[in-house]
């Protein structure tokens, strides 16, 4: 809550302790049980460090020094041998091994909302309180945990109480190629600015298809003197060399290594193109580990299989973004959540999804045929290594997929109808070689097209487009009116009609691909994930 | 925390009890104390609902039956006697009409954040907890509330823990015309989209500069059946009746409802174009109640006002938003926001930031002198009543300003160099007919200069932009490579150039004005305002 930032005033522990509890079907409502039992312990000289009593439960609960562990245990015994015979007081329960942990503060009284944060703190570090008290002079409250769990406890009350609440995001990361490399150095160039947002952003896993490296940061026992933050994360400026002799990839390691980290905003990245990575996802979210993907093979395969991942996310209450999967970096998929969640009804979307396509459709002109366009690009690493997967139309098909599905309607990827720029037969089945060497052999129809298009003042663009008749990727003359039109370079276009966006859309332009921008993507996805885990907290 | 949804499994009360507290100096490690409490307790057959004592306090906190009261007075007086008299134990304190509450659950072992989200969810409806004991068993927690506190309470931890997690906003609006009444009609029309995603949406105060509508709906006490809301919220098929007979607007009493109102996230939205309603700011952020506006005037003057407001917002952890001052709908200090937190640095941004004047500008040719199109626009409502507002660059210059702000630019207004389309003197003083009457001396000029930019390939924009070398405004000839070149219509463009996007920037366009589309941007504010501040709990 705003401003409770110093609300208590200090916090102590009591290292080491015998939690007791004296329970039994025979104790409710029989007014002597306390007055025998702390009895029973006075005359033993037993000094009692903390006493709980629910109003429902039959048991008492109390806390002692070790050293009076063995003496309380006889006077209990002692003087309830009778009821332990009639079995309606059962045998004394001792957890040993435990600590009190006291937070003391004036201003705790009248102020709702401390006990909450002080909870939230230690249940967001995994830290279970065994027994609590609280007088009602609200001046302290005293929780019992486990002698393990003191030191982060305390670390956690600390960090929680006595500074600005730092958030700890721990983020693992698949596919360290050339987006997820990117992603990396724009992790570490950021670091300082996040740091004084409060945000801390460790890369604690890296893995690609062979190897995962973990990070093992020194996580130091006990209180560290305020300021003082334990060493942690990947050294961003190593990873490579670290990867090359960490141990082979393995799922299971690493989602038993990231449970550990209950108490860090945990993101899982997927900077993959594999098929199998998305199957991780549910796993991921089960355990409350957002998920950020570049990936498109998650979200634009089978529709059942789409559902289910957000249903899993949604049922978990745990963020499953995937910006990045179109247009890179642009905030598309954002821009449309804004919209839907403000009430806008998607009429349609027109867009030009594959920089790629568009860069080669720009070139085109009388002293520019097809087939020189694509290996300009080719040369450029615009395209894939094979370019047939990008004129083949599977790619926008993808994109346009996710956006369709995010505009809510449910179809298959075969519903949408797809001109390829080249169709799979006979050109997907041929090697680079041939690919080249047949190419020119397509350049006159292009460039009769294109001259057509030129006549009418128009232009050709591959054009995604839903609308309320269904979804379609063609290649189109579109004239100055078309939002497709302007488009030049690489960029990519995504334009919105909605009931307010009428008359002219919402419209985002700019460079659809490239390691940079889409690691821009997936970067802002993950503080946005980071975001909505703590408050889902 | 994700799937805690059924974390307790029953609540339970005892509606009246009397919670007595006895400390003193001279209780601190005395072993016999407990023991001699207790027996004097029993000895008087008074059953003790709750024992509380916390190993750095030196009392013990303990919960009678009302009917038990006077004689457990009598039996601690009595016993303690002698250490009164000596000054080492105090008067017994009594407190009376208080209640215990009671969750059970054996979940609740091993898991922790269950404690945190009851006392979350406590201290978010305001409800302030006096003693808790919860035992070693870990299967009930007893608290201590206020009886007056009870049904809120219970009604708090069903809520919170029995139906998936419903948030609530509670907004307030100032300024209730063009925008403020779209918003109103868009949050009636969203209601139900949201409430499918437990956010409850209320308006609970609509201000004119007159008057001034709180919801005055019923607050029920007690413990209501599961799925039965009270009604609430201003009915907003009716506030325009109602707010005409709603007594005089008073910010005072606006704050002191919304005080009342801890248990919700509270939104203030600023939709009029007022320079009084930004001195509400500061105490709204005080009180941790969001702000939106729409209104540029606080974030448009003095850098030192600018700077004073953020300041606020951060020092309260309290959102302020304003997406709605630039671009109307279209998520530009959003997606400026994604870009600085993701590392981009900002280079330049070049804008076409008025609609109004785009729309004229576009109009321009043989045909149409200029003085025919601000006539044109003024007829169909695009202009300011006075249309020399939006041909003086004001207008722009304050947006601009809030732009180069958010980029991180320190600068005053004063330092925006802005070409007017029509400089002051002599236009800013004179009234409509005479401006209607002087327009057309100036059509020539800039017909001219339409005519040089067209014989450039080139059209006339109204260009804002920031770079290296500072802000400004200006009616530009801009080329086809130019991102302004393509804008037509009322339409807005906001491109961001950066060390990512540098070869093509990344552009937002669409409509710069009219109320849907900015009512759309102050909506996508509310909603991110709720999110953050629930993250801030």
């Amino acid at each position: 809550m705003p401003g409770s930032a110093y609300a208590i005033r200090g916090i102590s522990s009591i290292h080491q302790i015998a939690l007791m509890r004296l329970e039994g079907d025979g104790m409710v409502g029989v007014p002597g049980i306390a007055m025998r039992l702390f009895g029973a312990l006075a005359r033993q000289s037993v000094s009692v460090i903390l006493i709980s009593q629910g109003s429902s439960e039959h048991s008492i609960c109390f806390a002692v020094a070790p050293g009076d562990a063995d003496r309380a245990r006889a006077a209990v015994d002692g003087e309830f041998a009778l009821e332990r015979q009639a079995g309606i007081v059962d045998e004394l329960v001792i957890e040993d091994g435990q600590s009190v942990i006291a937070a003391v503060g004036e201003e705790m009284r009248h102020r709702p909302g401390i006990a909450g944060r002080l909870f939230s703190v230690l249940g967001a570090h995994g830290v279970n309180v065994r027994a609590v008290a609280q007088g009602s002079s609200e001046r302290n409250i005293s929780l019992v945990v486990d002698q393990a769990d003191e030191g982060r406890a305390l670390n956690a009350i600390h960090d929680g109480f006595f500074r600005p609440r730092r958030r700890r995001v721990a983020l693992a990361l698949a596919g360290p190629g050339g987006v997820g490399g990117s992603l990396l150095e724009q992790i570490r160039d950021a670091a300082e600015a996040l740091a004084a947002e409060d945000l801390e952003m460790r890369v604690v896993a890296v893995a690609d298809s062979r190897r995962l490296l973990l990070d093992r940061g020194v996580r130091p026992p006990g209180v560290r003197p305020p300021g003082v933050r334990p060493p942690g994360g990947i050294d961003l400026g190593r990873w490579r060399e670290e990867l090359e002799s960490a141990p082979t990839a393995d799922r299971e390691r690493l989602l038993a290594f990231l449970g550990e980290r209950r108490g860090e905003l945990r993101v899982f990245v997927d900077c993959t193109a594999s098929p199998e990575v998305p199957g991780w996802y549910p796993e991921m979210l089960r355990h409350g580990i957002a998920v950020v993907a570049a990936n498109k093979l998650g979200f634009a395969g089978p529709m059942s299989t789409f559902e289910d991942l957000r249903a899993a996310a949604r049922h978990h209450r745990t963020p499953l973004l995937f910006e990045a999967t179109v247009g890179a970096g642009l905030p598309v998929l954002r821009t449309l959540d804004g919209l839907r969640r403000t009430g806008h009804l998607i009429a349609g979307v027109d867009g030009v999804l594959s920089g790629t396509v568009n860069a080669v459709l720009d070139r085109l002109g009388p002293g520019e045929p097809f087939s020189r366009a694509v290996r300009w690009a080719y040369d450029r690493g615009l395209t894939e290594p094979d370019p047939y997967q990008d004129l083949s139309g599977g790619d926008v098909l993808r994109k346009l997929a996710i956006l369709a599905r995010l505009c809510g309607r449910t179809l298959e990827p075969a519903e949408i109808e797809v001109e390829p720029l080249l169709p799979p037969d006979p050109w997907s089945a041929m090697d680079l070689d041939s690919f080249w060497n047949a190419l020119p052999q397509v350049d006159e129809a292009f460039e009769r097209r294109r001259r057509q298009a030129a006549e009418a003042g128009a232009r050709l663009r591959y054009v995604a487009s839903l609308d309320a008749r269904g979804a379609r990727v063609v290649l189109d003359a579109v004239g100055p009116g078309h939002p497709a039109h302007g488009v030049t370079g690489a960029d990519n276009l995504i334009a919105f009609t909605t009931q307010h966006y009428r008359d002219a859309p919402l419209v985002l332009r700019g460079p659809g691909a490239g390691r940079e921008v889409t690691a821009s993507g997936v970067f802002a996805d993950v503080l946005e994930a980071a975001a909505r885990l703590e408050a889902r907290r």
